[in-house]
């Protein structure tokens, strides 16, 4: 029986919590579910990707066992290369996201040095005190599982994503069997999905989708470019038989997309009758009413496929007036501007453009609330954390739970870094440990609160002035008035008067007599207050001022 | 008779085509309906605002009668302090509208110099070949207006910005009556808000957000805030009968919402019982349960109160566990993140919070589908332009016009610019004129193709490295290693050592004989291109490169 409490915590998810990476921790023994990275935000210029803060795994990386992945989507998966290098441990994966994993460990080459094991549902591996076996959920790639594990404390189901589609693209359910009999089995701790908390009543079934990928090909009067997920497999294989059932080949757009749909073809996933999956240079020659394009862009990236066919710079595609775009996708928060303003380009071309507001050709990944009742019911858990969210989601989990009978005090909603210690009988948040978000920006990492960051927000505000002054080495004299260069202040003709009179004021305001050594920070300090001054009045802007002082 | 064809241009709208400036010319004379500014996005950072260009106007100056305005919201009215010093003409509006207009141009000392009067519905005006009377609609403040407008190629109705509610709070609905008239006398060219024409069915009224606010202030066990537009005073009205039903007093925080209260109350938009509207010090005494806040902060602007609360920066209110708060708006495009991030914090901290992913506390102020039907049926327009949307929409309200018997070829969709001209018999699009965005910032303004603005997103990726070389005036050999600065770029302790590799290499590959005059291009492109390949190879970033050289 269990002598010590089991901890459970959260480690990164930018606003969702635990998303990224959630810890079980237990006397001597780790294990790790997820290892996800973050796409940076607005706020956050420049930085390439945001990955978990690891530093406590670091510290104990003896104890880690294992790094279990339950599905193959990036946010669950993509910050295994910069994890692994720091906490070389076996990775655990379902099939698909074993085969994506490799695929990501050959670029970063760490394939060699990484025990990559893939796992199957009803499947148990030991790790340590940990029993664990995987059960099937239905999400927005295949082969998305929820994880057992039968812990000194009890049992913990951790869902994964998911929702409770009883007609997916693959046939394969969210397995209520196992979850009833984890439930009869009596479940110490529900980790439970929360990004769709919010959202009343179920989330509808890839097949209703698949039905109007059919009607919208069999009536489309020329060619039809579907723009979904790289990784959104079963839309894909529904968008291939409904081309087949109207007699169109498909064939495949966008460097991603190609790679996804060859290995996904490899290893099973995706089915296409004989002769209907065909060339981009093949299909370009078949009459328009024959084709079907799937391509990458529908989240408005920059350089996808569908971004370059809609601004007419893809070197292959343009768009005719008889085309039919289906955008299959909902914009990721952040990019709705851009998702929106490719569709409005579509159709200044003529195309028509079919996308989520308008008609059903998308449905996402996420339980809605009746599906999220089902789940707390078959499992009946002692304990609650909703994972997965942002807060007002987690917030409304975590309601709901209490709701379905699990009491006040046993539905916790932790943030990163929270460490919630269970015991059979009760639980508590104990401490706070380092968590969060690390910056990845070229070869190097920041922390959130990297003044590298505010200054590049400073910068693009309203730019940057640098006054350059020289002085005499022996004396200490100013040699000459500076030199004042910009870059985001004003338009270059506006730069020229003005920088000319802050040179001025500058240089006579500076003591021309021969007084070294100088004080080097009230130079500075002077010269930012006049330049600042005058340029405010000149202009209203404010941009960051830095002066460089010379001894020649 | 029309011997000339009537030209309609749309001037500027970011996207929402002509929402901000509309022109009709017919010979020598020209009216300007509305005259908006718009915000600027994450793709314009330091800009303070967006307003149209009126080149096309300030070119005719002498031709122009008047500007008219719908009504009094920002994107209609924002640019008249902008625009009324290059284009001095007579300003007709609303009352509310004149309120707020009178304002501003009080703010900008332009209230003497301008010629404002209040228009009254159906009351005529008569400006050149421009017969114009404006007629009531409903939207998310009091007293808009639609405009018809007889010219002598026929008859113009413009909406403005419409819905169509039969149970407004003031009681004043959509003139059907009139509009079913000019359905009768026969319009020429009907000109529709087309903002949500993609959305099926009608717009809620704004009954039932009075309704649902009666419900959860009625219910709440202490205090009730209610942050909601500064403009949105149907709202506000409707927030102070709830609480007065309820024994509750209200007190308004925010300077703009404070500004707008006072001022709605005295032109009688607002109207209080006596004794419920009280201080915010007042307020503070009272029980908790007592007390109604109306706030600013609905769009989670940094400065506003409600953000403050929910962070706990503001002076005098912080957030109870008690606390209900109503978020009674619904996020702009953009800023969705910084709203649902102040609900996140105000849940931390234990308030209840409503909005309207999971309560019906708000409605919108535009037309749906059928309110744009039923718009279309009674005017019965020859000619139509859909307004105020972006491409989408418009392409969706124009296919809805051609549905309700449209011909196929009167319906057009314009892009800002452009230059419609009709006759009685026909129309086409002829020429663009010069048309678009002028962005504000400080005192100055620049177009969209400012390079300025393009270096501020190029320093917010990378930042900014500044590299300063000093050369003997004399013989032009180099006097020391160059000084090397930096912005936004990696860590100071990490840009010691790599600026001194820099500084060196750069140093290293000067020509250090005696050759002036210094070829100083080829000097900067080897500065930037040793120190780019450097840079990126020790940190994977491309900073932007200045190179400075001084001659001493």
């Amino acid at each position: 029986m269990a002598s010590m409490p089991l901890r459970v915590i959260p480690l990164g998810g930018l606003g969702a919590i635990g998303k990224n990476m959630m810890v079980l921790e237990y006397g001597d023994d780790i294990v790790v579910i997820d290892c996800g990275v973050m796409f940076p935000g607005e706020d956050m210029p420049g930085v390439d990707l945001v990955i978990p803060d690891i530093s406590y795994l670091v510290e104990r990386s003896h104890k880690v066992r294992a790094i279990l992945i339950t599905h193959g989507h990036e946010d669950h998966t993509g910050a295994l290369p910069y994890v692994l290098p720091r906490l070389n441990v076996p990775v655990f994966a379902p099939r698909l996201a074993h085969g994506l994993i490799s695929v990501k460990l050959k670029d970063h080459g760490l394939h060699k040095s990484t025990d990559l094991r893939a796992i199957e549902p009803g499947v148990p591996i030991s790790l340590g005190p940990f029993e664990t076996e995987a059960f099937r959920v239905c999400h927005s790639i295949p082969d998305a599982m929820g994880l057992a594990i039968r812990t000194p404390v009890g049992l913990v189901v951790h869902t994964g994503d998911f929702k409770i589609d009883h007609t997916p693209v693959d046939g394969k359910t969210t397995d209520l069997a196992s979850l009833a009999r984890y439930g009869a089995e009596g479940v110490l701790l529900l980790l439970s999905d929360s990004t769709y908390a919010e959202l009343e009543g179920y989330t509808p079934s890839e097949r209703v989708v698949g039905e109007a990928l059919d009607r919208v090909i069999a009536g489309a009067p020329g060619r039809v470019l579907v723009a979904t997920f790289a990784s959104l497999i079963a839309r894909i294989q529904q968008t291939i038989e409904a081309a087949a059932r109207h007699g169109r080949k498909v064939a495949v757009v966008g460097r991603s997309m190609v790679d996804n749909v060859a290995m996904a073809t490899e290893m099973g996933y995706i089915k296409a009758p004989p002769g209907v999956l065909v060339s981009l240079q093949k299909a370009m020659k078949l009459p328009q009413n024959e084709v079907v394009l799937v391509t990458t862009g529908s989240q408005g990236e920059p350089t996808s496929a569908l971004v370059r066919i809609a601004s007419g710079t893809h070197r292959q595609i343009e768009v005719f007036p008889d085309d039919t775009v289906i955008i299959s996708a909902t914009a990721i928060p952040g990019n709705e501007k851009v998702v929106y303003r490719t569709i409005d380009n579509l159709m200044r071309q003529g195309a028509r453009v079919l996308y989520d507001k308008i008609a059903l050709v998308h449905v996402h990944g996420h339980s809605s609330r009746e599906e999220l009742k089902i789940m707390l019911n078959l499992t009946k858990p002692k304990f609650f954390v909703p994972v997965h969210g942002e807060y007002r989601g987690l917030a409304a989990h975590a309601s709901l739970a209490r709701d379905m009978g699990v009491q006040k005090d046993n539905a916790f909603i932790l943030e990163d870094g929270d460490v919630l210690e269970l015991t059979s009988t009760g639980g508590q948040v104990t401490e706070q440990v380092s968590a969060g978000h690390i910056y990845v920006d070229g070869l190097s990492t920041m922390d959130t609160k990297s003044v590298v960051l505010r200054d590049r927000k400073l910068l693009s505000q309203d730019g940057i002035v640098v006054i350059v002054l020289s002085f005499d080495k022996a004396s200490g004299a100013p040699l000459s008035e500076p030199a004042v260069v910009s870059s985001g202040f004003v338009e270059h003709q506006q730069a020229e008067e003005l920088f000319g009179k802050v040179a001025a004021h500058i240089y006579d305001s500076l003591d021309h007599g021969s007084h070294y050594p100088l004080d080097w920070s009230y130079v500075n300090a002077k010269v930012k207050e006049i330049a600042g001054e005058l340029l405010y009045k000149g202009t209203g802007r404010r941009p960051m001022i830095i002066p460089v002082t010379l001894e020649v």
